[in-house]
């Protein structure tokens, strides 16, 4: 594993310090308010006016994010800078290291994140189950994952792709081709279909000094490719939490990882965990932890790429986060009257259909 | 009381619009937070470069408050203007309100609150206590005040001051005539010694279809004229509750009332509340809310100026809350380290005696 270039010396930043953040979306934002809280500024680099973190941020810089010029005022503004999606380009973190200014998390974590062949390969390599896949650079190739994988299995773009983006559901041959045609031939992935029974997942978080810690994990449902709803502390036994946080320590440890990381997981009908996906950002799922937690996932993170000690994760509350998608923002009043529903919105302009545009969590008893 | 001229037609706001605050300090960078979390953006009129409040604004105007082109510019980009101190000149909100931009709270709220001798004399006219006093405006109503309310007094001026600043104990004419000399003999208040046995106060809010509600008293020690800590809810009995919010409710409704207050109180040896001071805006000793509620004071505060129901007002912990004053704020780093502890620093550059440069609050279990 690669060592850090930056060494410790300029952490813990202290109050007052600036944080970078590349991306201007929901996630920015919240990680800006709970920046604010701790006595940080932000900075945020977004090629998007009037983003949803801009307008809680102290500056902005509006450019392309490999804008050389952006990219020199961030690094002489910032003492670390970190990112609100995983899809960075190499390049980017590679010329703010130039610049000298540390990121977190560092280029390994975003390179195993950014490739779902090098992603899954390096799960198996720890020990780790993820589903079977093969990778694809042909249509002869899907023929013969089929093959081996058995159909119906699932074709997806081995980089980018979010939300059911990129990906496709193929059963014969024909439909792998049409599907390969589609996604423009680029280098893909197939995923055997998994006998799930639910997805649940954690959300963890590694501090500078290596300590790790996980709240407790999240039951999910997905609706159309996009995260629906998150139930968490999940009804899971003592095995099943202690697998997914070992999946996740060693996960942290390997990727020498900083800051906060969702892992999405298979739970099969004997109850072992496969890997679904790992994000090393902050994480829908992870929302409910802002309502029902005293620290939540966002001031973990900037806790843990400030160089601070990472705070509690044990919820106070029971909690049921629904995300809002699209046109389902407009029930806005009648939740802002539900006395028990504790409500978020991003502050997009446009409700467009399946556009994650707030999510309201709701609270009840620990059982 | 005065009717609105603005009558109900904007209210609710919808997600997306944009409320104004008067003034850039630790109370309008968390109302700015509270906004955004439900999807407002917020801009910041305030004569401070760099004000805590800015840095998580979605636009500041950085202008003296009574400078037209800024007033201007805040009537025309906002649906309401709010403030985070009571001491706006009446002609600003004059000015506001001639261009057609609603205030929260109102002007009568901000006359009464400007004026020690008008806020004492509006709550006697409500029935509700408050300590003796008399209005100054020479030396010679000192020595008539002290003969009346006893010595030692509380010379105050009637305007302005907070924190104990522009206030002195006098005991005798000769030093009742320095201090008023040393005050520049503007208007003043001579206020009776009260033997108090423990300083509360209640937060209070409105909402703009006249509901009230109030979270739980808290008790409050001050250290040299400045709030030091705040425990809520305070151990007090039922009588003393009902009657602190009886006297919130009454104040808020014949001020016509909207947004939140802060009301503190003086206990007696025998139970009884006085009046002590009104203050018509998020309050300090509310600060324990953020970590103990639901809905905070801040988000109590932006649904009752937008026009939205108010939030549940019950703790789901007991908190206390200390100040960290001056240079107190150089402890966050042990703070931070300690798991307990939920801390708020306000983004101030610099840690001048006896300013308030962040909270800390530590939750138990209600008893």
């Amino acid at each position: 594993m690669t060592s850090s270039p930056f060494p410790l010396a300029p952490f813990p930043l202290e109050p007052g310090a600036t944080i970078g953040i590349l991306g201007g979306g929901q996630l920015g934002r919240m990680l800006a308010m709970a920046a604010a809280r701790l006595g940080f500024d932000i900075v945020v680099l977004t090629p998007e006016a009037d983003a949803p973190a801009s307008r809680v941020a102290a500056h902005t810089l509006l450019a392309p994010y490999d804008d050389p010029v952006a990219l020199a005022e961030l690094a002489q503004r910032c003492a670390v800078v970190t990112f609100e999606f995983e899809n960075v380009p190499a390049e980017v973190v590679a010329a703010l290291h130039g610049l000298g200014v540390p990121t977190a998390p560092g280029d390994l974590a975003l390179a195993t994140a950014q490739d779902r062949v090098i992603e899954k390969t390096f799960f198996r390599d720890q020990g780790i189950a993820t589903v079977d896949f093969v990778a694809i650079d042909s249509a002869d190739d899907i023929r013969d994952g089929l093959d081996r994988l058995g159909a119906p299995a699932l074709l997806k773009t081995r980089r980018e792709g979010y939300d059911g983006k990129g990906q496709a559901w193929v059963a014969t041959p024909d439909e792998a081709r049409a599907a390969f045609d589609r996604l423009d031939r680029v280098p893909m992935i197939l995923e055997a279909r998994a006998p799930f029974v639910r997805e649940l997942s954690v959300i963890a978080v590694r501090a500078r000094d290596g300590t790790v810690a996980a709240y407790p994990l999240a039951e999910n449902t997905h609706k159309g490719g996009v995260l629906h709803i998150s139930v968490a502390p999940a009804e899971v036994d003592a095995r099943t939490q202690d697998r997914a946080k070992a999946i996740a320590r060693t996960t942290l440890a390997r990727l020498d990882y900083v800051g906060v990381a969702g892992i999405e997981l298979f739970q099969l009908a004997n109850g072992d965990l496969l890997v679904n996906e790992f994000a090393p950002r902050v994480h829908n799922s992870g929302h409910w932890t802002l309502d029902a937690c005293e620290v939540d996932q966002f001031e973990q993170h900037i806790r843990a790429i400030a160089g601070w000690p990472l705070g509690p994760t044990e919820p106070f509350a029971h909690a049921r986060m629904e995300n809002l998608l699209g046109g389902q923002v407009e029930d806005w009043a009648a939740l802002a009257a539900e006395p028990g529903a504790r409500l978020w919105l991003y502050g997009k302009r446009e409700a467009m259909p399946g556009r994650k545009m707030g999510h309201v969590t709701r609270l009840s008893r620990l059982g």
